[in-house]
């Protein structure tokens, strides 16, 4: 029997970062595999998801959720087989969202589980983690809801190599919108324009970002999909036009910031500006959406996928113990597509790597 | 004959303001009275509406609207009789919206005018300059289509004793919220809290403004009609609730700024509040509606006057040679209710006065 199987491997918050987290924010720990009690199900991770938004959960600060506690288990989404089950609804063998975090066992009432063996037909069980869940939910809401594109609209997404910016950016396009990502490095910004197809990507790290982001936007902004901020927005700020919105989801360049930044103070500044061009700026967030939007949602993105008129790059790497390595990578932006932690190993592959190493036993 | 009905007296911008503007940035000139042209009507002004985004458009600097040209007449609202008409839908007598701006006389090629003698039954011609007109208008727009107000929420109205406050506090009452009032000085508090009803109205420029406005908002905020910013918004601010709405429809705490204030920079701190709280803050005016919205509005506001659900207190200063210390005094924000400048009287009522002084005469 593996080790896995009997050991329940865990990443614990051992301290809150100051700046950029550091590997040395987290902690690995061995704990014992907890028995369900009546109403209970047993989860064995298989794939948990890395998010920039877990960066603010280190904090102790308030932000939209609780911050995690230090010396608890970092939290996530994640896929997972039910190992074994005392709730009446859940077989073992069966796989499931939920949200687990970062360890490799975990037990749930089933109040957060969603069943992926039934409902749509998904390609595979990940993409519940990226396109068709929560990074896909945030891009499919901002850009419909709040950016409302209109057809020869032009459409600037932050972080456009990554999960959710690269599924806003398709919708756009979808929509017939002119499409500019921003992204961190010339190998995520080849990927947008190659793979994902937007009119131009722009490195965020360029010491000349805002000239070349002003000179790819002869029109200004209609929409910009905010989730950095800083100088990305610093940018974007005077392109914007007249009505123009900003669904904003993330503000990955200010969750390692500690204290305010030196003035002048701009807080009147971007209000002035939201006046005079009569601009929408809102905040969002998916775990708003209430679950008949999520059905919608999902039909749709589904169909979109299995049509390849969205693309989803995913991103595996191999072994819960590389998580705080590949998140520390993450914030850096240099990242594209979604990026999933392989914490365990199906059933049937192991089976099937156990039945191939019979055969060849016997051969 | 009286001199204003030969001289065309107008007020034109002196000099651009720096800081608050005093009424030597004005200058008032005669001018001959036009004559109108094949398709032209001459107007002769009675009531002129001074309102705060005259200060914006004083300034050089882009706003939602062109700014004055120096030596040019200051824009405005204004109700006038048609003097004189070459053009076949006016008749002499008649009394139409415009925007003449300060000054006794213009021309209208039609385009910019709406009938006042047609249409839903006014008390009063003046009313199209306020609760019937853009200020209305702006507090219908801005409340009910981007506050979306909610029965039992607490809704803070910046500016409450002036027109466009006084009206969406009055709508938010009519929404079943608990609406608080912020007002500039003891006098127009105590007629926001006394004659149009709301819970509570706090002096901006008491010293402890801020904890006053906590000390009325123990559930927080989940409307805050802006129109002052500055310290204004600096108290509201940490008192959003999650899904808070923010219209934003002026700022004139601002529009006598030169130069971004010190820091440190809270233009992030503005964003990741918006982000953690998912609050929808929107810049908008009543000059982006369109007719059709105009019209349901205005057959609404109309029933709310006549059942004297919403009520509308007019402020009348007499002679145009008056309004610039007017608005200087409205910039102060001591004013309530619409300010309106009496420019010219009605011909009847002259008719009146002379035949009095004919009768007294002859006694």
């Amino acid at each position: 029997m593996p080790p896995s199987a009997i050991v329940n491997h865990r990443i614990v918050l051992h301290s809150r970062p100051v700046g950029a987290p550091t590997v040395d924010n987290f902690r690995l720990e061995e704990r014992g595999i907890p028995l369900p009690e009546p109403g209970q199900v047993l989860l064995r991770t298989l794939y948990l998801s890395l998010d920039p938004y877990m960066r603010s959960r280190m904090s102790d600060e308030a932000s939209y959720t609780a911050p995690v506690a230090v010396d608890e288990v970092m939290v996530g989404g994640t896929v997972s087989c039910v190992e074994a089950s005392q709730h009446p609804d859940y077989q073992p063998g069966e796989h499931v969202l939920g949200y687990s975090g970062w360890q490799g066992y975990a037990l749930s009432d089933g109040h957060d589980l969603t069943k992926l063996d039934t409902g749509i037909g998904m390609t595979h069980y990940t993409l519940a983690l990226g396109v068709l869940g929560m990074p896909g939910l945030t891009a499919y809401r901002g850009l419909l809801d709040i950016g409302q594109p209109q057809a020869g609209e032009t459409v600037v997404v932050a972080a456009a190599s990554e999960a959710v910016g690269a599924v806003a950016g398709q919708i756009a396009k979808l929509k017939d919108c002119r499409v500019i990502g921003i992204a961190g490095g010339s190998d995520p910004c080849r990927f947008v324009v190659e793979e994902l197809g937007f009119a131009a990507c722009i490195d965020r790290y360029n010491a000349d970002f805002a000239g070349q982001l002003a000179a790819v936007c002869p029109k200004g902004i209609d929409i910009y999909f905010e989730n950095i901020g800083g100088a990305v927005f610093d940018a974007v700020l005077p392109l914007l036009n007249v009505h123009a919105r900003i669904p904003l989801c993330g503000l990955t360049a200010h969750y390692n910031d500690s204290g305010l930044p030196q003035g002048p103070d701009r807080l009147g500044l971007l209000a002035r500006t939201l006046l005079a061009k009569r601009i929408r700026m809102q905040g969002f967030t998916s775990f708003d959406d209430d679950g008949q939007h999520y059905e919608e949602f999902r039909g749709r993105m589904n169909t979109w996928v299995q049509e390849d008129k969205i693309k989803f790059r995913e991103h595996i790497v191999d072994g819960l113990e590389n998580a705080p390595q590949a998140f520390v990578e993450l914030l850096a932006g240099h990242r594209y597509g979604g990026l999933l932690i392989r914490v365990g190993h199906e059933k049937e592959a192991v089976d099937e790597a156990a039945k191939a190493d019979a055969l060849s036993a016997r051969s």
